[in-house]
């Protein structure tokens, strides 16, 4: 389960444009000797940035880095790889990153509302991606509307019944930003569940009625999950219920009032007691089983799924170990680098790849907050903000491309700046030697 | 002339907490091999800011970029040479660039109110360095005060006094910022110099008053003036007269009326006719003789000035050419890099006296404007902006030593990168080289 792997775009080439602006460069650092004698290799190059959030998306930021790379080294072998952490842009991303496509559907909303919401097919045509928050996220509802008592994963159910209809038989699913509280009872009815109150009748939807659960029916369960492998994104390890379950600690972002934490927690007891008596396991303490308001264990129970860090699926899934192989340099990036960078993001994420191969990373992001230091430990050797003068994060958002695409350039010129100076440093310990020198200092 | 030069600081050595954080970062930048291979020398870095205008002396950008680039290259030798173009900041960065003082002197201000004036003595005790702008500048005049009838240049010849008083047989004089449109006569007269009406009275101060002038009496001129080397910031090429002279281009900044400026320029084609006839020789064609509402003219006459590019005469004074020579890399820097750097302003001074000796330049700037990749054609290879992520022009003034640092140390980072690279590069050869192999690929 935790190879997931789509078939990825090959490097791109050169740009006329870029080569024609880099002979300017080469001529302003002096490259030629230094080109002579690099003449052995091409240099390979890996940008793998996550979406700059609410500007650029992972596909965009990459982009823009390997045209600004493309300025200082024309003839790099740049190998684009768009990442997410399995948040908001990460359909977009493994679609961008494989060369799927995406589907829309109309799906019941979180609350009685259709939308139009969206999934991934990678290009094997045999993995989907799904973000929970197309169909069932805080953001379809508006504030005044949030009630987790009422609100329901019922259309991310129809987003997994499409990808299986679709032939879909690889599900990597993301859950972050939900606004339900139902233990994935909802999804689970989507594909075939049937959870049915003292009379036999199927219960209403929403994490408010989950009480009145008796019995699980799971024998309609759509056949094609069996054959299916799902794993999730999830990067919280909340239990289904107490103090640090999804109800408590997720409750209230989504509307939830004291009183109604307390039902929705017992709620979601009584459903993982129903699901023990039906499945013969309880996931009330598997980590993770909190995440989305219990759609976690919901994903568990019904599609046997598999939790996971976000990053650590999408490395798997955009084959980045192998792909990083043999790159001088790996860029990375997101919209704000700061000390929670370090827990799970996708610049940290893609550094501990990179580290094993002992390739240095350099992390591009809109902003560096303070703090943001930590990210050191986690093996980013370099990082630069995108902003070049005293401006507002307006314009920042609006003018993205060109400023991460002018930072790549800059950090590009940089390294060759250091490739120049150890050049230098070399050829003149070997002028020393030949003349017999051992005073050990060298003039540039 | 073109040969004033001061003794200076030598390079100063690591801080105990930047060698402590640097360990760290050898760890993250796995630099061992690096670094075994690279003990052969120790690396020198020059630091050559100029001031970043509003917030830090050239000094202070200096001191804070030494302690980012120690945080990467402990071991360093690392040479801070503030500098400055001629303009405001000049007599501070000269000052601390060579160990000297400041003096100040109650002097009068460009109308008829007295003015704290300051001037820097220099190390050696012989050259002083004065901005007119510090007794006759437009900012010690109120807006609705302006009035180039009326400026003078006398605080400004009280200043050159003090500096004679001093012991001072060198002068390097700012011409920037002028309130005055005087051709120097303020000047002068505070030396000695009598100017004379048709009465043989000494004429009024201001520019408006020199049309009255009709002889000129230097026999009382301070004597050791014909025993002092007197050289001028200047980086304009205005004649002192006409169309493209003082009274026209910069008599509206001064608050002179379409009205005034007709009288202002004949009063000063007037007063070259009487210098013409004093001392045998025009001054109202000379490049530069309209600078400083024609006191450009007057210490051509009267000191025998020679006028020069301010970033030429900064580069001879701190003595760059000799201090550069040997040094891996050179930062240098200033509050904006935009088109108009590549214009004699120091970032671009600084890189072509480094570029002579073939080293690589990076320029720190407290912002980077469209259009300032004109300065790659000026010999600066790379540039970064200080600010690490949207934020106001007042946040990056107040914290711009701590954005510098940041800044200066993730360039050591990239450069370290780019060594590195190499590094890997040359080994990967040698082994394929033993290994008979031309297959010319190489893995990281």
């Amino acid at each position: 389960m935790s190879s997931i792997g789509v078939p990825f775009y090959k490097g791109t080439t050169p740009h006329q444009t870029d080569r024609e602006h880099s002979s300017l460069l080469q001529k302003s650092l002096n490259l030629t000797i230094l080109r002579a004698y690099g003449k052995l290799s091409t240099m390979k190059i890996v940008v793998a940035p996550d979406s700059f959030k609410g500007s650029v998306s992972a596909l965009e930021a990459a982009s823009a880095m390997e045209h600004g790379l493309r300025r200082v080294f024309p003839d790099a072998v740049i190998e684009k790889i768009p990442m997410a952490d399995g948040g908001e842009g990460t359909v977009q991303s493994l679609v961008d990153a494989t060369g799927g496509h995406l589907q829309t559907r109309r799906v019941l909303g979180p609350l009685k509302n259709e939308v139009d919401a969206q999934f991934g097919i990678l290009s094997d045509g045999e993995t989907a991606v799904i973000e929970m928050a197309s169909a069932s996220g805080l953001t379809l509802v508006e504030p005044h509307e949030r009630n987790p008592l009422r609100t329901t994963t019922y259309g991310t159910g129809q987003l997994i019944h499409a990808a299986l209809k679709a032939g879909c038989r690889r599900l990597i699913i993301g859950i972050g930003g939900s606004a339900t509280n139902d233990g994935g009872a909802g999804m689970a009815e989507a594909l075939g569940v049937r959870l049915l109150d003292t009379n036999g009748k199927q219960i209403q939807r929403g994490g408010g009625n989950l009480g009145q659960l008796t019995s699980i029916d799971a024998t309609e369960l759509h056949p094609a999950i069996a054959e299916t492998e799902t794993v999730v994104a999830c990067d919280v390890n909340n239990p289904l219920t107490g103090r640090d379950g999804a109800s408590h600690v997720y409750g209230p972002q989504k509307g939830a009032t004291p009183e109604m934490i307390k039902t929705l927690d017992g709620h979601l007891a009584h459903f993982d007691k129903i699901l023990t008596h039906t499945l013969g396991k309880s996931f009330n303490d598997i980590p993770g089983a909190g995440a989305a308001g219990g759609l976690g264990a919901g994903l568990m129970a019904f599609l046997n799924a598999e939790l996971r860090l976000g990053i650590d699926i999408m490395i798997d899934a955009v084959n980045l170990r192998e792909r990083v192989k043999g790159a001088a340099v790996v860029f990375t990036g997101e919209g704000q680098l700061d000390f929670q960078t370090a827990f799970g993001k996708t610049p940290v994420g893609v550094a501990k790849i990179a580290k094993a191969h002992n390739i240095p990373v350099i992390a591009i992001a809109g902003g560096i907050a303070e703090g943001a230091e930590a990210v050191y430990d986690a093996g980013i050797d370099a990082m630069l903000g995108i902003v070049q003068e005293p401006m507002s994060l307006e314009n920042a958002v609006t003018d993205a491309s060109r400023l991460i695409a002018d930072t790549a350039e800059q950090a590009a010129r940089l390294i060759v700046i250091g490739q120049n100076e150890f050049h230098k440093r070399r050829t003149a310990k070997l002028k020393e030697k030949r003349e017999g020198r051992k005073d050990g200092r060298w003039e540039g």
